[in-house]
């Protein structure tokens, strides 16, 4: 079944494996099981349970030991998972050790379990989009430094415009790309949340801090497994109703989302009969259509698009859901679970997408060129208003661009030639001038401007992922 | 994995096991299979396909030869599933028989098959829903007769206004609910998409509208599978990148989602524990905290107000996604997936959950009684003053009630023994007018005329229940 | 300033003079005295109030009475227009006449008003919406009578896909435009909203349903103005957190701000420089672009596309604000004043604009046979396989001319051409099978069915314009 | 009329008259015009135009010499004011100097103008903003000082669960407050536009960088106002398509709306009749009901409800419009335009009524202390449990309070009573265990280390305010 299921009917398009399985109800139990193992441990180390306890209830914190179905269940009554997983657990510690199992779950509340152990799902499932995004990154940087004086056509409007280079166009979406990945990259975070029944710790009594300092220290060494579980992050006081930080996550990966889908509407755009300029790699199976057998279609980035046609729903939805009633809302709270989940699925399948298709795009410089002659020369008409304004005045210059660009369009000529039998025209040369590759103003410029940043950004980037998959 | 799983952790609160099967991927691929059985047994009956090809490939139109996740690997690469599905169907036939081959999916396109399949999954979706709904409303018109006259606080604004009957409330929601749930088995449907590659059947010649009309009459008796499947309706011109009706069946789930969260919200502020006067209906494991032993959590109501707040956002996307280019769209129309998918699963929940909820709804009439008399009388103010108006003219009588109020707030007194002291009050019963079971307006005309609505579209639930049931 | 002003700096782009007015805040207030002089007579009539108060209080209903910068100033306070509008009124009635001021808004409550009023001017503006959206459909009626053969390249995923006629694809949209037209003024209506202070009227006693249903007749003549205020529809109960037809309204036109927005992006898509099909009219001064003369903006479509991409979120909010609590709402009533306000207005904006781009649209019929040819024949491979399917089978058809198709590419000749030169397809007819009208499938047919359905809407579009008109 | 109008019917329940002037069109066409000034006289800096029509230029560029009615007009032809505005500007000019015309808007495009020009609107207005914000947060910060240890009920799920004290629940509404206002002010900031035609600055040549550096170093005082206007930060290469960073802006607006509503509807439901613990500052005229006289209606929490519940629609339609095509969108950049202003405008007045609510916030302690035990002792249970717990064991200490709980409830006792009577319970000072007072946990290290946050943040608050307005 789709958003949550790389292995149904939509294959990877709208969710991959990788993510699916990060994502998964598996991971999350495991993650909820993981904090009752830390909690314990904490506990312990501040000497508010027994250390023969702690390791009780560590043993008991094994997601083989539960049966999903079983939790989901109870759940439909209980109102959320954590509540019929601490009951299950209690079980197991109990039939161990009566006495340890009065220190499962000790001080805690559901929503600490569940907020932390999700917080825990989403770093992971982040770092797995960055790496992505990193890569989309350094594809796009090679594209633009390729094709750095690359001339197409630039188009406002979905009109022609002035001639651009391909190079500035990838740098561009280069750009969006850092930009959206920095601002992902600083929200994320595993965030731990321990607040008790009110959000004061007050079962805790004065070894509240204690506790909360111990377990937000605690080793990701002694997780029950080896992924980077429990390294919790940012914030050293509980937040069940204050929602701002996940709420910053969800938009940045909505805006993540919305740059993916700027490039890939601009890819479908390219591929367009009528441009022809820039393709998605091409693979056995792909894009065909079964009846139709010139056509190419976009399939990834239609995904891409389809799925930030989506995600600005989702984000809504994490707005709508921040008005949580006092210490612990009645429903916005429970409206974000599946939520993140659909939106991180979405963005990361989105950025898994265009890693494929950047890293295999296929460029048709010569169709650029093609391109480039449609208007018949029109294209290059301010540069030549300019060109002529020192000698003319630009007023001047402007209406004999315009006169000659009418008789250009009327008696289909192309403008050089109209202009070579224009006298005003006649000291320029406009060979030169009609060559698109010579007027790309600051591209260069802002080409290694963007560069730049991105180089400063690749070095986190790079360790980052470093970090991530060591 | 959740919003399309009734077996995973979050149980049934999201999706549950019913509607999740409806909206399964395996029913999905089952009814893309019945549309190609249904379009070869039109061709054959029309004769532009042999019978004998015809009989071969319904013979291959079995679900279980496929494996979706086969299925769904190559729709990663093809764009849709029905591309994939229809190369494999086709190597079936083939198998069996080489010459019957040619005929699969004869002169159609994916979007026929996949936009009529989940048309098919839309509607008996839908049906699941209505049958639902139509017991809500039940519950409501019992609960609306039963408390009709048993007197409450009427609040505005979240402050006593007036008293209302509990009865009327019940109306009132029921009112909501009849009006959503008309307005949505109207727009339900199971619409037929026929129209070829470019959406003018040009590859079946003079033969397109015979096979569209011998489709549109298909036998759901005929159909491989014993449900209503196949049962087509409303549209006779193909629709690729049409989605206005689509667009308004989305709307009124989201419509029903809301009313069903308004109904939850209001219960959810009725089980405060300030207000305590309705509860939802009591289970072993149902809403208990485990440290707080007097809890009683709106588990339930909370789960329909998370999923009022995720609807929104899903109906927008559909809205979104409406800008499909051309003769077939570029990404709108593969949004469209999953979020229907998803707003009838969480629809599905919701009215699920709601019909639980009031089949077994807990009112405490006496708590409402108590809780009328919080403001020492104040909520009667108004009564008294229009009694006092035809004696002392309505600002008289105002100022009066005004003095006699701001007395009862700082002495802290019952408003009726401020006014037993008040000279010009003196002539009124107060007694009578301070018992608001006899101010309750047009309570009993409105819940009769909301009742007859009611009625009239029970008649219509029922038989539609039977018809779907059949 | 802007989205209710169409005297601001963006014009009418997002809200025109007509639409601007009929919702202002002038209209809003003036409909609201015509409740309170429509309710005064009421009950009057039904003899709950003096006629000589009614008199006096229906003479200070009129809108130049009352300054809209003090009532908006009280506003702030008081929390919404109805409260100091009835005290303002109230004092101007006192004035004139003490007792009659104690027969102001005589048992009724702030929405009563505030809703009532607003149900005016939304009729109001549905009726404008209604007759642009008539006017477009007729537009489109006859441009798909006149494109009814006209061959154009079919485009699917933005890729030529095969020859569709511009007819048909006029019929399409015709066909979304005539569905949101239909559901749209299904919805519409003046609904009267009156229920007093908790909504069972129980201030008026036994007067309470006389008194509604006089209302309920008000008659628009007796209204202070010539229009047609105050023809109450559609509910004889009060919903005042009832709002499911309300949200349905808001959803049509949500929808109908879609399907306008689909045929903007098509039209976008149709002026691109590369494909240059189809234009926006011209007009002196529209469209242009300072620097670049060869430029043709789509400056209607594209404000129509911005239309149909902020239709959503509005929508959206009328969903999120359906859970009003209890009897009256602590927000959600006060979030849908603007947002239905500005939702009419944009898709009153968009509707004005497609009308005066489909009444004017430029069509070229000869580029769209030259961008036909642009695949080199290669669109019409489908209809050649088809051709020779019977004579060599649909496989082996498919094979030759998968064959013949990549030796066109290849060698950049012409499908055709190639055709020509193989054996197997020289039975067949090629110059024939290569006219793109010849091809156009079912097109008139569905172009027909379209129409059809059409016609029989149009008879009621006209009707009900005239009788808006009259 | 309403939005974007503090003087219209609904007052400034949505907009306020400052945040309307700073949005106004008037402001958007000054600055508008300001750009034109600073683009003229940084590109005679550099030589690229003579001085003397930079000065003409100049003295040309006061918004006093411009019709905005007139504006609008040109601009529903042209598709954006920046094309009629320079045409106006440019014959103003040139009536005063014809050559000095020539150099009007050089280089640069209508987007440059336009996204320029709101740039500076919207740093305006996040000042404005952040400066009610500020305030917001400092008076937080004296109600959780104040209210350190004032007990009240927590609660969950809208169910009594344990003390807290209302200073925590200050210093969490202070804690999502602080988080918002950090993240809006790192991403407020106006943003230069300067990229001409296609985003190359092409047109300008060599000059294109030093004109575009001039530009960014723009001396405000060399404005015509003396507001902080052209005061550029942020951005050094275009950004015609790249909207990350403006989403980020709007969608950190939509938070601290969202952040806002959470505080608002805490307040509603402490208002409460049922609750009465907190209540908004009265105000003669304010919150009152003509018919009920005992009402004190939540104005300004309703308000800030309402704009919650509209805001995140904004938001999503930020996210949707950033799919713009190539080098200039044909309608998602039009979409921003009058969704950012309102988004501003909505949280402006959000944030203004949050202030003066919470400056004069009216608590009722007393009632707190009543309502806690509103339970009868209930709300305690899980303190004496764990007090029990030592001597007992926690699962036997847990049955006697269970066992205890239901016979409070059932005899309709005080649990501190039945406890007394319970041998188990009696080694512990029953009644030192039922003082709330003494029961608030690690509350005061949570308030200290919001505190101490806020005050690292506040000093950044004050100095920027000083900024700001000085």
């Amino acid at each position: 079944m789709s958003p949550f299921n790389a292995s149904g009917l939509t294959g990877a398009l709208f969710a991959d494996a990788e993510m699916a399985e990060i994502l998964s109800d598996r991971r999350w139990l495991e993650a909820m099981l993981d904090f009752e193992a830390a909690l314990a441990r904490a506990e312990a180390a501040v000497g508010v349970i027994p250390t023969q306890a702690a390791d009780v209830i560590v043993s008991c914190c094994q997601v083989d030991l539960y049966d999903i179905v079983e939790v989901g269940r109870r759940t439909t009554l209980a109102g959320n998972p954590a509540i019929p997983l601490v009951a299950m657990l209690t079980e197991k510690v109990r039939e161990k050790d009566a006495a340890a199992a009065e220190f499962v779950h000790y001080g805690a509340t559901s929503q600490d379990v569940i907020d932390s152990a999700l917080g825990q799902l989403y770093r992971d499932a982040e770092q797995k989009v960055s790496t992505r995004v990193a890569a989309c990154a350094h594809a796009l940087a090679d594209l633009a430094q390729i094709h750095r004086v690359t001339p197409m056509s630039g188009r406002t409007l979905l009109q022609h415009a002035l001639p651009v280079s391909f190079g500035l166009k990838c740098a561009q979406w280069l750009d969006a790309i850092v930009l959206s990945h920095d601002q992902l990259m600083l929200r994320s975070g595993s965030w731990l949340q321990f607040g008790g029944a009110a959000g004061n710790l007050a079962a805790l009594g004065h070894d509240a801090l204690p506790v909360l300092d111990a377990l937000m220290r605690s080793d990701p060494a002694d997780a029950r497994n080896t992924r980077s579980s429990l390294a919790f992050t940012g914030r050293d006081t509980p937040w069940h109703t204050t929602r701002a930080h996940i709420q910053a996550f969800s938009m940045h990966l909505g805006i993540l989302s919305s740059t993916l889908g700027k490039i890939a509407r601009d890819i479908t755009l390219l591929m367009q009969t009528e441009v022809a300029e820039v393709f998605e790699p091409s693979a056995p199976g792909k894009g065909g259509s079964s009846t139709l057998p010139h056509k190419r279609n976009p399939v990834q980035s239609v995904a891409i698009v389809a799925i930030a046609t989506r995600t600005p729903g989702l984000v809504a939805t994490m707005l709508s859901a921040g008005m949580q009633e006092h210490e612990r809302g009645a429903g916005g709270w429970h409206a974000e679970w599946d939520t993140m989940r659909e939106l991180l699925l979405l963005t990361g399948a989105a950025s898994l997408h265009m890693q494929t298709m950047l890293e295999g795009l296929e460029v048709d410089t010569e169709r650029m060129r093609t391109n480039l002659e449609l208007t018949n020369g029109l294209i290059m008409a301010e540069r030549v208003t300019f060109a002529l304004a020192p000698a003319l005045g630009k007023a001047k210059a402007k209406t004999l661009l315009e006169t000659a660009c009418r008789m250009a369009v009327t008696e289909k000529r192309h403008l050089r030639d109209v202009l070579k039998a224009t006298p005003e025209a006649s000291a320029l040369d406009l060979d030169a001038l009609f060559d698109p590759s010579t007027y790309l103003g600051a591209s260069d410029v802002f080409i290694d401007r963007i560069l730049d940043h991105y180089e400063s950004d690749q070095r986190f980037m790079v360790e980052k992922t470093q970090i991530y998959s060591s």
